[in-house]
């Protein structure tokens, strides 16, 4: 694999985004393989452990391209570059490329690796991951992230929030950036095993913990968090591809 | 009932907005009575139809302002004023009042009554409504509320989407205000009877009509719609309150 190649997981849509700030709109999603975080909970070991690496792909600017625009059928739309960790691969050529046609970019990354192209991006959602990652925030690495970005794409912070614990993280992570908006976000119990597509997924379990959620926002009266499901989940459960 | 006097439906909150471009944020509801349309479909009986009226208590903006700030612990919020058609309603002073003390405020209209005071809000949310309703929509009438809006808060269209001649009527609606963010909303197939409150919701049915809608703007290639469902009735079924 040559250092300007990306690493692909997978590329599917247009569907519609199901998550935080874009969340409704149709979207193209680049989801790329790899991460420097092995959170406890990840909902997509199939683009994070290398277990699964035979699946990935190693993909130009060019071949990745191709795909995209394959699936919009030429029709400028929303381009999620999600994950893994897409801010360890390069993607500066491609946002650049499809920035000259009118497509937009939207990135999904933990704040962990910062890169140059972050200030190209339509929009840069920063998800630092809770005590029940099992993971601890470096926020120096955050920080940087957002100098990165140098003030041009809209930024959003998303946290995943599966208890108590994750919930003061949240309200911690808010207050050390009280510019940006936040997204709060019930974890998903029922994270789908890689190689089942199909595994039920428990509704009334998560419309409780978003119960619970907007019960806890509204009582400390965190009245700039916005409290959103994955939309994806709901509609569609665990499948993959949608 | 003097003229400076609200007609309040309900006041209600603070909870997440359930619906549209300030989804999952959590706002105090005031729902006004009374309103000039009769949606077939309508899910807001009791603030609608004069059935109801008796239920229906006229207030100051004192008043209002009162049971306002002691909902949200005096607590800058965002208000949103509903109804039936808050339009016709006299919100001016109190959307004064409210900015003072840094709440904001949105209006949701179906956009047949134009106001001085919409240049005022923070947001103005435009709900034409389809064949569907049985009612025609006056377009001079709406492009008057756009006129009254002078460019300040920012605007939104949102449409209520249960067949295909609704989703028919949201395209051309959207052609004629391409500047305008569009968000499309399945129709609710099983609103509540006004009298019980605990009606219980088709959860799948909700879903499947997502899928549709979903499908049909993937298949047109619509990317700038946003499709959203009715978050509230996801989490809370059909009771009021909240």
């Amino acid at each position: 694999m040559r250092s300007a190649e990306i690493r692909v997981s997978e590329i599917f849509g247009p569907t519609i985004q199901g998550e935080g700030a874009l969340i409704g709109l149709p979207t193209v999603f680049v989801r790329t393989g790899g991460c420097d975080y092995r959170c406890s909970w990840c909902d997509s070991l199939h683009a994070v452990d290398s277990a699964y690496r035979d699946e990935w792909r190693a993909m130009t600017t060019d071949e990745v391209w191709s795909e995209v625009t394959q699936l919009s059928g030429g029709q400028p739309v929303m381009v999620s570059l999600s994950g893994g960790n897409p801010a360890i691969q390069p993607f500066g050529a491609l946002i650049a490329r499809g920035h000259a046609e009118g497509y937009r970019f939207a990135l999904e990354t933990q704040g962990s690796v910062a890169r140059d192209w972050f200030a190209e991006l339509d929009m840069l959602v920063l998800s630092p991951k809770p005590p029940s990652s099992g993971l601890e925030t470096d926020w120096e690495a955050f920080d940087a992230c957002l100098l990165m970005a140098r003030g041009k794409p809209q930024i959003a912070m998303k946290i995943v929030v599966f208890d108590e614990a994750d919930y003061a993280y949240a309200r911690t992570a808010a207050a050390r950036h009280p510019q940006l908006p936040v997204y709060l976000q019930p974890g998903n119990h029922t994270p789908p095993p890689p190689d089942d597509h199909d595994a039920p997924i428990d509704i009334e379990g998560v419309m409780e913990r978003m119960r619970w959620l907007v019960d806890k926002v509204i009582a400390d009266r965190w009245f700039e968090a916005r409290v959103l499901p994955q939309l994806h989940v709901l509609i569609w459960g665990n499948r993959r591809g949608v």
